[in-house]
């Protein structure tokens, strides 16, 4: 019975790059944060400490920044191919290639229509996000965004549930609920318009998740997600995780007040987390298993 | 030579208050984070245990709470005043209280001029804020926001400054000025519109922000305050504080490649921290001098 | 082409469990962070809205201190056990449960071999953790620990790595090295002694840490995990995942001075994040393969 | 009624030092996050936008990092007097200049009494702070601790407290007392041995917390902070913030399971934050009223 080296993976992580364009007066700035981690013939490193196949995790940073140069940041989707790519490509011991990119956004300061050419304020909390995969001549790019924030205070019920010796929850027939949501698509096929197709199932998620009548988070998981799967063809799968922030109303009658679902306590801990994948029936394979980093262990 | 007890405060620390108005089929929310802070008569409790004149931080939790049913939340300035008069007014051993709130600020999911009536999406980053302080019959609001991240790729140096044996910075005729911007300003007077003070300042400092020729991120504030004290006659004076989140242009000269102020590296620490006051010469006594629970050690 | 429901799962995240055992003078405490996640029947939920056979999740942090209670909480692993056997043998619906605990370790006030009965400090940095996965009569238990801040300023050399054209870093002889551990090791049977595994496992990491001179980090952990399957025959496999938390040198040079591996910089971000898995070659299936919650998305 | 520049002051917050000590085989090592503040003559870099008063902040980085070099960190109260000093004495528009530093503790890997000579890990959670402010020929300073987390799990009470329309907390005469503390000493004169001064507070503050019986937090601090006077001939006052991690009774009553103060549940928000100063009564001046980075707002 041997002692073996199993599965590794090494890369830099949280590569903050910001690009300006700036050839005209109206500038452009996309805001990144930038981890690439690679997979291959890393053994001798580990086993040997002989580091003759290890590009250095500085080299995966100076490589983030220079592809930031040339060819640019068209989208994150096109900027992470190119990446992931240029390691299998072109670096021998490397079999895997995997480049994860989070995307700050910013508007920029003014009006809608008139905004400032040079200055910029940050929009919104959510973090658009993508995870490319290359490995040889194949690639998989798995969409996302993070932490978009969403409640709604009508429209959701949560009741007719199982019960057992631990149950202490009532059915409710009029509660808040609210999350912040994490959703990741892969694409069937490259997107002809990434920033196209991001708003849309953005705006497709957060239409269904205002417009279905909730019966469970789940319920509501399943139908943005279907939701998503029937206006965008070029995905295949759509995955969501949704934290239930629990919004706890608050007993009002020691005060000689009623509380008809107006004074809450919003509550951190504990909180539910419903995840689900939604997906096509002929999706394909998804890719190589792939442990993100936040998982390894 | 005798020891005794000093300064001393107590209260409840981020109570979350969540308050639906739910009056028609169109929805209103109100999302805070509450604390209340007192000072008065509790050496007693401190030196011979007696809590006789304690009133305990649950109450001021579940007063938090009642207060945003009845009388409710008009805006956090009238939310504060409330609640600290109530604690000055109405508890024997508190002879000053002070009302901190943030506000987290949604936006109706849908088109801006068809939201959805119920369903809603946290929108920006920046905290709305206030400190109201009462002592005795007077108050002092003190409002302000937290976390307004902006950035300007043009317009923005920082040259000519004073060098001495341990200087190696450069003169920088184009830069990136970025920074989280906190800000609080003192109202003279209660403002006829909380809210409408608010979006004003708010503006204003946007504005300067982006259109002032930046020679240094000092210059750029005072012109901000400037421009809110002319704006608003109900406001005594306003402090800014700005990490200065620093941008390094990367070289990429090792790869061959130019960057003519195009990509950067975004640093988290160390970050300068500019801080300034513009005031009116006649301000007038801004309160009691209060620790803020951080800054209380 | 339909669209179907694919993986998903649900549960309760982060219910803050405190035990006190005070059968004596000398009370002993837990203290713990719990989440519990099923799989199972649950499509209705999903895709009819029918929550028949969903066990609230405020079922399960009900439970989770129910638990606490009774049977208690000898060591995490056992509780944990109890939690997820519980659920799949007596929730009919749910097929597989899984339950992650997290540990604080605290140390009695005053001398190590004269502690005080009840009054306690928390100790360390790191936080004992176990992921327990039931499905059927099988279990499986990874436990480990995460946050376990190293470093070494001796015995860390980076040299003779692959070199391209992005490659700037120069080779190093003498460096700091320094990460925060996280560490998971599966048992391939339980362990007699939970406790007493844990404290040799975690010695046995640092010991090696300290006392391999580190040709990188990849063989700091290689040989970390290999002494870990060597001193525990019950483990099967151990991971690693290993932030490089980069300390850079800073150049004194201007100001006259000489910096011989004295004064460093010690980075936030980018970091290099090294991970690998030591196993034996008989290891055995590691159970389901199961996204945590953070890799779901 | 003109607009003028109030208060205001400018530095480098949270430069990352990390000095080793590498005479002989036994290395030493301080792990410091260090912060400077300078008040002065800089009305012109804000109103007129001219930098000629103004020393970078990057300077003050460079000289963070130099002073680690020459003359060194004996202890972190030296180093920032020798830094602060030399901001007043020898940059002429300074006036004033506060140094605030956070050491981070590592003990050697291995025996306590047979410690690694290089190889190290992070200890406790508690940082050791200290703020010193020189003006002019003047300095005060300000020493302490932050983040050190205690619990007594008998020996506290909370009973017979005022009462309002607003209470309903019930007396409790046995429960957990839990806090993350933060102290503050003002010493009145240069401690002979700041590294001793610091042990001994810190273990008088265990002490008394531990041993006190507590009919409320106020009464433990009023009593910690005694204690540290009384030994401490050298500490002017010392400043004690405290949140009350609440740590509520679960009701086990619903699953037929007694709770005789045995399982809890630890709540995040709301906090109970406790905060009083004790002082000598010739305690003297505390130095220039200042402001930290965190209250300045």
């Amino acid at each position: 019975m041997g002692i073996v080296l199993g599965p590794n993976q090494y890369g830099k992580a949280e590569t903050r790059v910001v690009r300006v364009y700036r050839d005209g007066p109206v500038h452009v700035i996309r805001d990144l944060n930038v981890s690439s981690t690679l997979r291959g013939d890393f053994a001798a490193a580990h086993v040997d400490g002989d580091q003759a196949n290890v590009l250095p995790t500085d080299t995966q940073k100076n490589t983030s920044y220079a592809f930031a140069s040339e060819p640019g940041i068209a989208e994150i989707e096109d900027y992470a191919l190119g990446l992931a790519r240029h390691f299998v490509a072109d670096i021998g011991p490397v079999q895997t290639a995997r480049v994860q990119v989070e995307e700050y956004q910013w508007d920029r300061i003014g009006a809608p229509d008139a905004g400032h050419p040079h200055a910029f304020v940050r929009s919104g909390q959510e973090v658009r996000t993508t995870a490319v995969t290359v490995q040889g001549d194949q690639a998989w790019v798995v969409s996302g965004l993070t932490g978009l924030v969403v409640l709604k205070s009508a429209g959701s019920e949560f009741a007719g549930f199982l019960r057992d010796e631990y149950t202490t929850l009532q059915d409710a027939s009029d509660r808040i609920l609210a999350t912040s949501l994490t959703a990741a698509w892969r694409y069937a096929e490259p997107a002809a318009d990434w920033a196209g197709a991001y708003t849309e199932v953005r705006e497709t998620l957060l239409e269904r998740f205002a417009n279905v009548h909730s019966r469970a988070l789940q319920q509501s998981l399943w139908e943005m997600g279907k939701a998503v799967l029937e206006v965008r063809r070029d995905v295949a799968e759509i995955r969501l995780s949704a934290p239930n922030r629990h919004h706890f109303l608050v007993d009002l009658a020691p005060f000689g007040l009623a509380n008809p679902g107006e004074v809450f306590h919003a509550a951190d801990r504990p909180y539910g987390l419903i995840q689900c994948t939604v997906q096509r029936d002929d999706a394909g394979p998804a890719g190589p298993a792939w442990d993100s980093p936040a998982a390894f262990c």
